[in-house]
């Protein structure tokens, strides 16, 4: 290790085995990116459950295969975002307890089913078409070990079934609302809550909604509510 | 139901079950949502033959299936928009008399024929390529409840065809007026009448259309008509 | 055909069997082009008390000037939309009792007060910075002969200030929704009317509302209302 | 004006001044838009040879089958653009002298071949991989009547090739100019000739020209040539 | 207001002078707004020390007085965002303890100094051409009751300065992340921390950064970090 | 000069001053470009009366002073455009003779007043505030040597007024339509005519226009009329 | 060839059989094409060994085929990009050593592996996923005749895997990185070393990346690096 | 300096007056951002001669002072960039020698005059219009050590021109080639030339060019060239 290193060196240096100017050209030559390697590191590894994702769009059955591989020897939970079902076939041969969730394209292998984040996590669709993005939230956040609830199909269109439920959104301690069209949900929940709101944009609309932009826009000019944020982590515009 | 629970609340401070800070408090819990769900029930269920509306576009066939399933019980027209032919499949062994509008991708169910609207609509189309659209207009407006006529392919390019009907737009209460390409037909219909137009962008165009947004923007810019307005509800971009 | 009912007319007139006036009317009544002609004039200039309208933007204070001094002789209502101190200066000569209305950046010279609409026009802002466009929808509105109502700075970030007003939304028989951001009030407002709701994007927020861009997609894509309107016809995106 | 032209015209009839056909031939070319109907139609019908032409895309082969079929009876050039293959085996039963241009999805039948236009029409195009839009030009340009020359493959990476063919650049009377990418290359043909240019982009390219945009910007903005259309009439952005 | 009308409902029915079918259609009637109303109220009035946000942008020197004024005799810390200097002239009459923060564009009344947040939130900006949007989020959080620290001129091309501070980086409970042209900052914060970073993209850059689209975009996809989210609350594009 | 050149080198050959080896050598080296430079030269320079433009945006008023004075010796015609006030004072002290078209934007020196175009080109503009626009492409074609026609104000919302005039349309060889706003005034004379329409685009218009983009978009997309070019050289989108 | 064209005419000449008026204007009509073409030729035939590169997109089978079959004879890399299965199907029948790329589309025709670059040229990539893209960039510079060296899957997100190879980073004398998303990671290479860096934006990422806008714009405003090309050659946006 | 640190450490550990734990826990402390630093350092303060440049825009006229303050006390050139004569009066108190190149819009402190650039750098421009963001290339080339070349005004409507200097072209190791409008120069320069060509877009140009997007994406998209860079750093779009 760097540590190990960094000693070696001064000890060869105090010996006289390493001239100063070899010292100094070796401490410099230590690549610092090894310590901050080991910080990132702690970031991703250390912490044991925290699960590794793999970016899974664009990657060839082989190389999805291979890195799940190489990560099921440790003890992750392991999530292959935007996965089709040929990975799916292929991880499951690694992984047979791996679950393919259709919907929300995701490839899930949960080895550790431990609550790490606190409270709740409210997702909330717009609408039954929005349902697809709703899951794939629903999974990351499982997979990284968050308790949920859910609340599906209470767009602006029927306010009054997400006001039936307000006691649900107050209890919850952050929440997520995914909607497409113009994207007004986050606003109205924002103004019934005070916890922080993830709005998600989908592309669910007519064309004027031009595959989302429309909501991701609506989205990021909010003005009724607390905390707006767009995740496009998890999910097309 | 909530006036169930108001009646309770009511009768057990008459009786002096509830004391009035006990009953204040409970009626100001009383979720106003609920209120409001009635209220804007009433937009929807109460007004008779009033059509629900389901938005096929992401659904799958199951979530299809059981909305309809669930809505056919009561007696509204039901239309299905950005329906597929897996949609109808589905839909038709609920309700065998569902019809399938394969150019407007609408399934209709309309269990009421009677006439809600004043007045017919007119449902103008430029050309033959916008037919679909505009086929969806004319099932939109049906299972709504009117009255109807409609005038295809009089595109600016043979202004005649258009003016030679002249009467027909004069009758109209409204016009609805399809076009893609430039989009400039809505100007010239709403130069010639002085009932609202509604002018509904489409995709038909050549590549310099962008898909419809060269007719969106040429509506939302008509200058020579009464009133102009741009129906995403219809039809995509 | 028109050939041969022309020829059909003059045989009549030259008979006798039709006069002079009835041989005209009917010359005058034959080809719709000609009505619509006449018509149009109709729509501007025979209907008493229907205001011209005259786009100031990009015109010099001359032609401003020279066009109202002409329009100024009939006993038309007159409206200047895009006015500046400039073209008021000059309006004011030629009509004292011409006003300047400021925020809505529009001349008026309103010489009939008749009320030619039915009901009353609500016109609903969601701010205040929304209040100059809203004042442009007032005074056209007005200028043209309508009863007005307006509710002002009832947002979405207050939606209470809205529904405390909900009476005020049931009389009236159209409302005009002026907002700016994500342009999320016309489909609250339309969620809980049923009259037609005219949507009208301001350019008023932040940098991610793109001068108004925002709020014109949120309006066009609005999921929650029973019919919207895009009105560019009275204010910049 | 027109009322007391009218009057005019009457009153000389009945006295006799203005015979039948002299009155009858006056009120026709009175209300212009009578002429204009009629105007139009020599546009199209009048003047012998000049093609009707039917725009395939998004119409049935049912709706392209009946609209050749009414016109088949008349002696005009035919032309249907954006046409598939399923539209040519319609055609083909109507009208087996039908040719179809696959690369130019356009189904011809050319009943006359006279030539109508001035001068050869000069078709350029910049790659291989433009020329099915440069033949969709050289396809609609015959069948409208005029001499054809065309010049594929010579863009601006190998500007020789165009160089060596300037004599042939020299004869047109009017010069097409197709290209993706950035479109460069009317701007080059433009340089080198005085006779008008109609640049036409095409979608070919890497991500970055965004189907066609960066060709079409390119185009709108040349500033070398003596004269720059874009004819978005005969291809795709 | 509405507690006592709910009151007096009870209090009539309970002396009979309210039969119960009277007593529930008045309750049914008391607008849900009203409860609305003390709700949102709540999030906004009852929690001592929290702002009132008043925006200023297209609002007239007038109406933010008048706004100002009425707030003033709360005991409410006020924020005025997007302020003109006539603005402050105007509110440090009604309130002479008022600060304006010119870059930020902020006007300030801190009536109250109480910490409400919990932790530090850090405001790293990438160059101090982006100091201004930081200060606007740096008045903004202490006017909300936070501690805050602050970190500038720490841009990507200057990795050391940012790297150097990476202490102060691990104290942060959230660091908001100011950046314009490719907006890379937040990427790079968001890999050296586990808190999350909320990313704030500016307009500053060169032509190609099309006033902070470039940044914008840049967040939006940014794939290093743990928890992204733009404020577009804060900062204009 | 290149002749001389060419001269020398093949007598030398001849003389055996030069092996033919490096005569070849030399002609191959003589730079292509000068008889290119000829060539061009003769586009521009040859062509009597045919006019120097000068694009004056982004010069110093030193730039454009020293350019005209360098080609004031010629007996071109001049033209400079989009000049300003101060561009106009240099170089009237150049050539006394100078004029400004303010609206347009042009400094025109006019040395020679000959007709080089056949027939008339009709300069259409859709109302009072695109006359600018219009102006600059008169400007344009007079100091070109072309005759012109001007038919202002007629657009679409009053097409009467250009039916009125339709002589005037049928008598001009070439037509360009200026046309702000949805830009449909070229379809509607495209319609009419069989001449060349040569539209225009300007930025007038209500926010929704987005500068002159609507219009642009609209003119690229119009089906009907014969011939559509956008002419960007003109003016502004 | 033109060689001896100019050849011919010198020996003319000299022997009297040209007169020199007559040697001049052969030698003027000598379209300075040909001589612009031998220089263009230089570049492409004459340096032995470099590649044509032949693009794929939108030609058919044939089209390619004929291209490599006429390239075939002589001694050149032949690069066919983004070419289909099919394209290679034909081309392995004219030169059986033809290997197909399928990840990066491209043919390639490899009859020289001279080295022609000076130093290595590291092609690094941020994810697997950009991988497709990042072997086009080395197939092609192989094909080219560069040393290659490549770094793939070493995004923002893992930052310690780029800086734990910075020796071969500082030994790259050009380097080329492939990324999508938020197209950071040029910024970061950028900041680590002076050789010249070019950034190749790639499609990969969620929605809000719009297949690859994002990432352009990222790379566009890149401040970090010292020297940042967007080469749209290698790879869609 | 860092590594006089580095040596300190290791003497005093040599000589026992720090302990191993001590002397490894300092060289960890030892921020490796130090080390980063450093490095970056030596990019831009090591190599002698090596400006500093400044962005200027957005920055006070105080931030840019202290800032060249502090750097005017090494013996580096000094550059700001988007400066304003407000930041050069102040620069020219501290750096009497500054100079301000007003059409560049850049402050230059030459400290050192000395050429660290092999070869020479071409500048070329398209127009007289883009001379500004040409001349700001020439700047920044000029204050880094470069011998520097230019030719202006040599836009593709004049190909001859630049035909005409040729030679200079080719003694060129790098050019840079400055245009706006459609943007098609560098492809004509890149297909005369082997050597890298960097194009830089302007915002030159009519409406159409929408602010220099037109140049940008035909520089994007040139297929013309060698090697084609889009430098965003020497000017606006």
């Amino acid at each position: 290790m760097t540590e190990d290193q960094i000693r070696k060196i001064l000890e060869q240096h105090k010996s006289g085995a390493l001239s100063s100017e070899d010292a100094l050209h070796r401490l410099r030559a230590l690549p610092f990116e090894d310590l901050g390697f080991a910080n990132v590191d702690h970031h991703r590894t250390l912490r044991q459950g925290f699960p590794e994702v793999i970016f899974g769009m664009g990657k060839t059955v082989d190389q999805v295969g291979k890195i799940v591989e190489s990560m099921h020897q440790h003890n992750h939970n392991i999530l292959v975002t935007r996965a089709t079902p040929a990975h799916f076939e292929r991880v499951k041969q690694i992984a047979p307890e791996a679950e393919f969730h259709e919907g929300a394209r995701a490839i899930v292998i949960q080895k550790s089913a431990a609550i790490l984040g606190k409270g709740t996590v409210l997702v909330v669709s717009a609408g039954t078409s929005d349902m697809a993005v709703a899951e794939e939230a629903v999974v990351t956040l499982k997979v990284m070990g968050n308790e949920i609830d859910s609340l599906y199909d209470v767009g602006v269109a029927g306010l009054h079934r997400l006001l039936d439920r307000r006691e649900r959104l107050a209890k919850a301690r952050v929440i997520i609302v995914v909607a497409g069209m113009e994207g007004a949900l986050p606003s109205v929940v924002g103004g019934l809550v005070s916890v922080p709101v993830i709005a998600v944009p989908t592309s669910v609309g007519y064309g004027a909604s031009f595959n989302g932009i429309a909501a991701l826009l609506g989205m990021l000019n909010s003005c009724a509510i607390s905390t707006t944020a767009t995740a496009q982590r998890l999910s097309p515009v």
